[in-house]
């Protein structure tokens, strides 16, 4: 059904009704600016003209809030407290290996101020939307990608906001952003215990989150700092991970554990 | 002097007058509890006889604040934008090395969910004071040292705070410690643009900002976003300093630049 597809990984499809080979299909218009629905619309009747048994096809759109149009399955945060420890990096393969079981999958970049997964995934497209909501970008593999540096003029732009602002933007990533159906919804958090963290996991609900640290005793200090809020906040850590344990010298192929 | 040298290092001595070899000696009772007023006194008084030419002395206390009483020539801070690059190091051995000169140095840890000074420096004792100011720690090698985690209960108690009290915290790291008189004051900033360095940057007259990256795509993104924040907020930085270059292979001393 091509166009019907994505539509309904976006959860647009309401409903269908059937009468004597009459199809009544709702539409959800979020996101989707006005002056495409008629396109949209064309679209829509074609495809649903090819079903065999189908005769003719009834659009109707209707307004509705990404937050009830997305249904998403696990929630997974990736923290760390300390920064530089390759969470980012964590939070991407973590996608990318969901993505490649056949899984839909989509990355919340909640760090505002330092955002990597953009640049990770080499996207640098402005996300479209209207005012009903906003449509993430997707990666050549396919995950949902929503971050702030999609949407700064230029990448290496500062984002200079105190705390509630940052909350916010983090608020409409989750509320605003048309994800639609996703199996798993990575977060990735910035370093810290402070903002950012503490929004995602008031507002979001999480299924839990993974800490990812380096084998160095000041990253294990501030790692069990984040384990403990999140367990103060009743959200369970799912897993710690261990990065950079050790560096595969070139031409030996010799294990170096530069951090002893 | 002995005990004077330390009360001249605060800056506590507000005046001394000399009329017929008997010395007035105006002192602020700042971060001293009232309990050891007595003793002080005694001690100045007795030091002071010690003085040729002087046969009495009276010692009068008057109440200041630490704001002013702090007289520090140079404050530095040391900023990246991206976590993990080695920013705390960089301060650390920064301060040392003025230390080193023979300098007067302290080190305020901005960084308040994640702080890493302690640690490097060894320090575990809780800061001392008064309603008036608070004490910072000093370091084996004479560096005056304030951070959150020399406040927490034990080092891995997690900060779960938003912006505005994260921001309160390093107002009164700035106003309310008796960092006396100082050559350098090093600043530690945490990851990102957010509320901590836009409180110090708005907060404190900084004489500059230097930026460290490592020789990665994302982190020079990210530190150019905390480059261009500095110069918004009319800022100068002093320097960018490029850390992890090289890793030095044990056995051979080969230089193996890890990220290329």
């Amino acid at each position: 059904l091509g166009v019907m597809r994505s539509l309904v990984q976006m959860n647009l499809v309401r409903s269908i009704e059937v009468e004597d080979s009459r199809a009544k299909i709702a539409l959800a218009s979020t996101a989707i600016p006005a002056e495409h629905h008629s396109w949209l619309q064309d679209k829509v009747i074609s495809a649903a003209r090819e079903v065999p048994g189908l005769t003719d096809a009834v659009v109707a759109f209707a307004e509705a809030k990404p937050k009830e149009l997305n249904q998403i399955q696990q929630i997974v945060a990736v923290m760390s407290g300390k920064g530089g420890v390759g969470k980012s990096l964590v939070a991407g393969l973590l996608a990318s290996s969901f993505a490649r079981e056949g899984k839909d999958v989509g990355i919340l970049d909640a760090d505002i101020t330092g955002p990597s997964i953009p640049k990770m995934f080499g996207l640098n497209v402005r996300p479209s939307g209207s005012e009903t909501g906003i449509l993430p970008i997707s990666s050549k593999s396919g995950i949902e990608v929503m971050s702030m540096n999609l949407l700064l003029p230029s990448e290496d732009e500062a984002v200079i906001w105190r705390g509630p602002l940052m909350s916010k933007a983090i608020t409409q990533f989750w509320e605003d952003v048309l994800w639609g159906k996703l199996d798993y919804l990575v977060i990735d958090l910035p370093p810290g215990t402070a903002d950012a963290p503490l929004t995602v996991m008031q507002t979001v609900p999480l299924s839990g989150v993974i800490a990812v640290f380096t084998p160095q005793g000041l990253t294990e200090m501030i790692v069990k700092k984040a384990v403990k809020m999140a367990r103060k906040m009743d959200v369970r850590v799912l897993g710690v991970i261990e990065n950079m344990s050790y560096l595969l010298l070139p031409g030996t192929g010799e294990k170096l554990e530069v951090f002893g």
